[in-house]
């Protein structure tokens, strides 16, 4: 008794769109488009395009982010189907969010050669196309839940931070100060740093220390879990 | 730069299938039905059908559920979208899962209604058409994490409960023993359960208290979450 009939009319376009986040030392930032055609021409939206018959879901993500920005090898995650009924009204179109994390400077080269991308600090984005900035959103309590549950940092940090770039990196995701000794403290406690015996001196004449994540320790911890309390 | 263009070759079937979860104060259940035509008739499936031009996801989820089993007012969670090519082999079709959680016993009147559905233990279901097993690994792994964030029960559990019963679901959902006094302490220290003047005779002279839970507080820690340490 599962329903067997349908009517071809029903048959959709499937879209895969984008989120990707980039975070340059300071800010949580988003890489968006400026769409060339109608409707809404002219707007801000995020990478996308559409499933074709040879690939499933996740193939579609990379070769879209591959073709329309360079990136490659970038993790993704499928974050949830968007559906609403005339999101596109130009055709019934259900849409795939799929989103990812980057360090800007790492990619920057890559993304630079692709035009009209832009990166926007997620305060200051733009009015989205159709229901993109729902998308974002989602993206973003995804990231939010993730970043309370899991550590990270891995794929948004350039190799070697301070802890000053790590904290503003929590702070940017969660939206919120947070207290400096504390968030040292709750890091250290995580035991998934190495110190480095360098330091940053761009900041201050006494300098910061550097450090890098224990890859083995910290995907330990992405495994196990745990309950970032702030 | 979006990529516009598309053949009308690439549309596809959009299908929902939903994962029912139902605990009967023992085990955790999953209600299966058996599919009447080919491909893979007389297989047991999930139940699914096909999203049609008026509705959204959510809407053909909750359709299709109550159409199937006449059960209403069910809250429902997307999943995850399956896409592999070729996962039906009679045409190209997406499927979106979603599950939910139902007591079984709170249930079971609107389900004998209808047939062929039936309840299995989900450590003795049959091997399921297409992708469905993966798909049920998939809400599983979900179920897994909500249960280890925030507290469970409500919609799996009867009003009334035993702290055994409560064990058994954690133990069910969580696939392990659990020390009973742990699970106890632990669950205590959450501050959501109300221990009723009433119990249980069923299982032994001496009786079990019954409880329930304190819906205020618990839906306070659902949106708070929590790291359920085993």
């Amino acid at each position: 008794m599962v329903l067997s009939n349908y009517s071809t009319e029903d048959k959709v376009l499937l879209a895969v769109d984008c989120i990707i986040f980039g975070f340059d030392k300071e800010k949580l930032k988003i890489l968006l488009v400026q769409r060339d055609f109608e409707p809404e021409k002219g707007k801000w939206s995020l990478i996308g395009g559409f499933l074709t018959k040879e690939e499933n879901l996740d193939e579609a993500a990379l070769r879209i982010l591959n073709h329309l920005t360079g990136l490659h090898d970038i993790y993704m995650e499928q974050v949830y189907s968007f559906s609403k009924v005339n999101r596109d009204p130009a055709e019934r179109t259900i849409s795939v969010a799929y989103y990812a994390l980057i360090d800007i400077a790492r990619h920057d080269k890559e993304l630079l050669k692709h035009n009209p991308m832009q990166w926007f600090s997620l305060k200051d984005a733009p009015k989205l196309i159709f229901d993109h900035n729902h998308m974002v959103e989602k993206a973003m309590a995804r990231l939010r839940r993730r970043a309370l549950s899991k550590p990270i940092g891995f794929e948004l940090l350039p190799k070697k931070f301070t802890m000053r770039q790590l904290q503003k990196l929590y702070e940017a995701i969660l939206d919120t100060k947070l207290d400096k000794r504390n968030f040292i403290n709750k890091f250290n406690s995580l035991d998934i740093l190495i110190k480095l015996d360098e330091k940053d001196m761009s900041s201050s004449k006494k300098g910061a220390y550097l450090f890098e994540f224990d890859e083995e320790k910290y995907n330990l911890k992405v495994e196990a879990g745990f309950n970032f309390k702030i």
